[in-house]
C-alpha cells in the first residue's frame, strides 16, 4: 500500500491517536503546500453534524488546503457545543500550519449524539505541524477507518500527475450524493469548476450506487483537492482515472460492508430509464431476505422476483418480460421459472464470495449496476454491541 | 384458544397435511354454509401469484362462500401453468362443496418459483367435504402458518354477532395495502359495501403499520366474510372491534418476526401530516442498524436519529424540534443529546422485549404508530437456509 514514487506533489500528512476513545489511530490531517482547488459533496441526513455544516461553507469558493478529520465520534446531535467544538478544532489546526481556517475541511465520524473530548484534541493538535510528512497517506486511511477491517487507499498517474484516493465506511451506508468519507488529492491542475462536475459525476455511479444497509450516515462526505503542482492534465483522461478509482473505492465499501463475507454486484439493463434501473438494483441489493440467502448460499432466487415485483410504487414491471440470472446462469425467463437442472448450478455459484446478479426488465434500454455485501451473523453482533 | 361458544354462526372448515413439503399442515378450506358478503385486500406486489389474480376476480362482485389456503408453496414466477393449477384446485373445491368456483377466494403462500405438486392436492382434495367442521378455526391458524412460531387467532362478539381472524407472517413483509394472510369471519349482516370500507380502514392503521424486513411480499392478501346467520349489528362497534382485531394481529405479526426477540412500536408524533409521521416511523423500525442495537440491548440511540434524518427526499426535519424517546425516558431533546444520567435507565430499559420509540418532529399535530422487531442472528439463520 505505500505510495513510494506514485505520490502527488506538495501534500504532507499526519495520522495519530488523540484519545478519543481508545489507542487507535483516530485524527488526520491532510494539507497542500499550497492553497488547492477543491470540491466535495456531502450527506442529505438532515441529522447531519456540524462538520458537514462547516465543510458546506468551506468549500463553497472552490478552494481547499487541509482535510481534518477524526474518528469514533461523529460529534452528531451535540447542538450549538457541537460546532463551537467543531470550529475551535478548525481554528487551532490553522493556527499549527499557518493557513487560513476557511481553507480547511473537517469531518467526524463515529458515534452519534457525544461531544468531542476536547481537551484531548486540543492537546493532540498542538505541535502537529512538526509531525507531517510527505506521503504516508496510507496512515490516513487508516485513521479515518471505524469498523472497516483494512484500509482503502488507490492511487494511479494521470499524465504527469498522480491521484490518490482514501475511503472509509462499513455501516450506515446508503449514500444518496455523497458518501462515507472518502477524500482524493491530486497535484494535477484543475479549476474547482472542472473538479465539481467530475467529482459528482463519479460519485453518482460509484458511492452512490453501494448499499450495505439503506441507512444514511450523518458525516458522508467526499471531497477533492487539487493543487496543480503537477501542471495541467487532459480532463477526459482525469475524469475516467477520478471515475475508475471512485468505482474501485466503492466496491471496497461494499465488500468491507459489516459482517460481510460476499460482494453483491446487481445489474439491471433493458430499464425504461437510469432511475428506474437504480431502484430496482438498489430493491434487490437492500433485501434483507435476498442478502441473508446469498450469505447461506441458499439458491431462493424467488425473492429477486420478490424485490423486483415491490418496486410497483413507481413502476410497472412485467413479470412476462423480465430475466433474472446469477452471472451466466438464467434463474427465470420472462414467466418461467427455470429448469431445476439449473438449481445445483445455482448451489456452486453461491460458493463465490463475488455474486453478480443480472435482471432485464424487457422495457427500454437503460441500466444501472449497485453493489452491496451480504448480511450476516456478524453484522448484527457488529450493530447489537457497538457502543456497549 | 379453542373458540367454544365464541363461534360465528355457519363457518364450517378443514385443516389438513396434503404432502406439499412434509407432514405438517399445509392446506385449509373454511367455507360457509350460505353465500356471504366479503371485501378483500392483496399485494401490490408486481410479481404477485395467480392465486392473487383468481382472487381479485372472485371478490369483485362482493360475494364469497369459501377461503382455500395452501402454505409451503407462494405458487408465484410460475407463469400460465401456476394459473391453471391455481384454477384447478378452485375448481375441485367448488365441486366437493358444491358452490360456485367464483366464491372461492384462493391463497398460496411459502417459497416462490415452483410449481404445485398437483397430484397431492387433488387427492388431499378428494372428500374433503366430509372433513368439514363447525368452528375448528385454530386448526386453519396453524395450517397457514410457514416460519410462524405460533397460530395467530383472536375472536370477539359484536352484538349478537361473532368475529374471528387468523393470520400468519414472520418474514418477507411489509405490507402495502393489504398483508401477509390474514383472514376474518363473522356471522354478521353486512353490506359487501361497508365490508370494503371498514376493512381498508382497519388494514391502513395496522398491517400497512407492521414491517419486519422491507420486503413485500408477492401472496398477501385480507380477507372476510360476514354471512349474515347473526344478523344486523351496529356498524360502528363492528368497525372498532375489526380494527382492534386487526392492531392486536398486525402487533402479533410483529412480534413472532422472523428471529425477532422483541417488539419495537415506533410513534411519531407532531408530523405536518400522516404520510410524513409514517414515513419517518417505517424509516426508524426498518432500519437494520437501529434493529440491531435494539437486539443487543445497546443504547445506542444515535441511530434513531440517522434514521430520521435520512427521510430527507421528502420531508423537512429540523433537529432542532426533534425530540427522541425511548418509552419515558428522554434521550435527545430539541437541538441536545440527554445527559449521560439517563444511559443507565436507557441500558435497563432496553432489556424489556417490547420497546417503544416516541418521536415528536414538532412540525405540526399529525401522528402515526408502527410495529416491528429487532434484527437477530436468527433472522439471518432462518433466512440463509430457507430452501436448503
Amino acid at each position: 500500500m505505500r505510495l513510494l514514487g506514485m505520490q502527488p506533489k506538495g501534500f504532507r500528512c499526519c495520522a495519530k491517536n488523540v484519545g478519543i476513545k481508545d489507542t487507535s489511530l483516530d485524527f488526520t490531517v491532510i494539507t497542500s503546500d499550497v492553497p488547492a482547488a477543491a470540491a466535495a459533496m456531502f450527506t442529505r441526513n438532515s441529522f447531519c453534524g456540524p462538520a458537514i455544516t462547516v465543510g458546506r461553507e468551506h468549500v463553497r469558493d472552490g478552494r481547499l488546503q487541509a482535510f481534518v478529520i477524526n474518528s469514533k465520534n461523529a460529534n452528531v446531535a451535540t447542538g450549538e457545543q457541537g460546532l463551537a467544538n467543531v470550529r475551535e478544532v478548525v481554528r487551532l489546526v490553522a493556527e499549527e500550519l499557518s493557513i487560513t481556517p476557511e481553507d480547511i475541511l473537517p469531518s467526524s465520524t463515529g458515534v452519534i449524539g457525544r461531544q468531542l473530548p476536547m481537551e484531548r484534541l486540543r492537546q493532540g493538535i498542538a505541535g502537529i505541524q512538526q509531525q507531517l510528512r510527505y506521503g504516508h497517506l496510507e496512515q490516513a486511511a487508516q485513521a479515518i477507518m471505524t469498523t472497516d477491517t483494512y484500509p482503502k487507499m488507490h492511487c494511479c498517474r494521470v499524465g504527469n500527475a498522480t491521484l490518490v484516493g482514501i475511503a472509509k465506511g462499513v455501516g450506515m451506508i446508503e449514500p444518496d450524493m455523497a458518501t462515507m468519507l472518502a477524500y482524493f488529492m491530486t497535484d494535477a491542475s484543475l479549476t474547482p469548476e472542472q473538479l465539481h462536475t467530475i467529482l459528482k459525476d463519479a460519485v453518482d455511479d460509484s458511492f452512490n450506487m453501494v448499499s450495505v444497509d439503506t441507512d444514511t450516515s450523518t458525516s458522508d462526505t467526499v471531497a477533492i483537492m487539487a493543487n496543480g503542482l503537477a501542471g495541467e492534465v487532459n480532463l477526459a483522461d482525469f475524469q475516467q482515472a477520478l471515475r475508475d478509482m471512485c468505482v474501485r473505492l466503492a466496491r471496497e465499501l461494499a465488500r468491507d460492508g459489516e459482517g460481510a463475507t460476499k460482494l453483491i454486484e446487481v445489474t439491471v439493463k433493458n430499464a425504461l430509464d437510469g432511475q428506474q434501473a437504480k431502484r430496482v438494483a438498489k430493491s434487490i441489493v437492500n433485501s434483507p431476505l435476498v442478502k441473508a440467502a446469498i450469505f447461506g448460499a441458499d439458491p431462493n432466487w424467488g425473492r429477486i422476483a420478490m424485490a423486483i415485483g415491490k418496486c410497483y410504487e413507481q413502476d410497472t414491471i412485467v413479470p412476462e418480460k423480465t430475466d433474472i440470472a446469477f452471472g451466466y446462469i438464467p434463474v427465470y425467463h420472462r414467466g418461467l421459472a427455470m429448469d431445476e437442472g439449473h438449481l445445483s448450478a445455482l448451489k456452486n455459484y453461491l460458493r463465490r464470495d463475488e455474486i453478480s446478479i443480472n435482471v432485464s426488465l424487457g422495457l427500454g434500454d437503460q441500466q444501472a449496476r449497485v453493489w452491496g455485501c451480504d448480511l450476516s451473523y456478524d453484522y448484527v453482533k457488529i450493530n447489537g454491541t457497538y457502543t456497549s
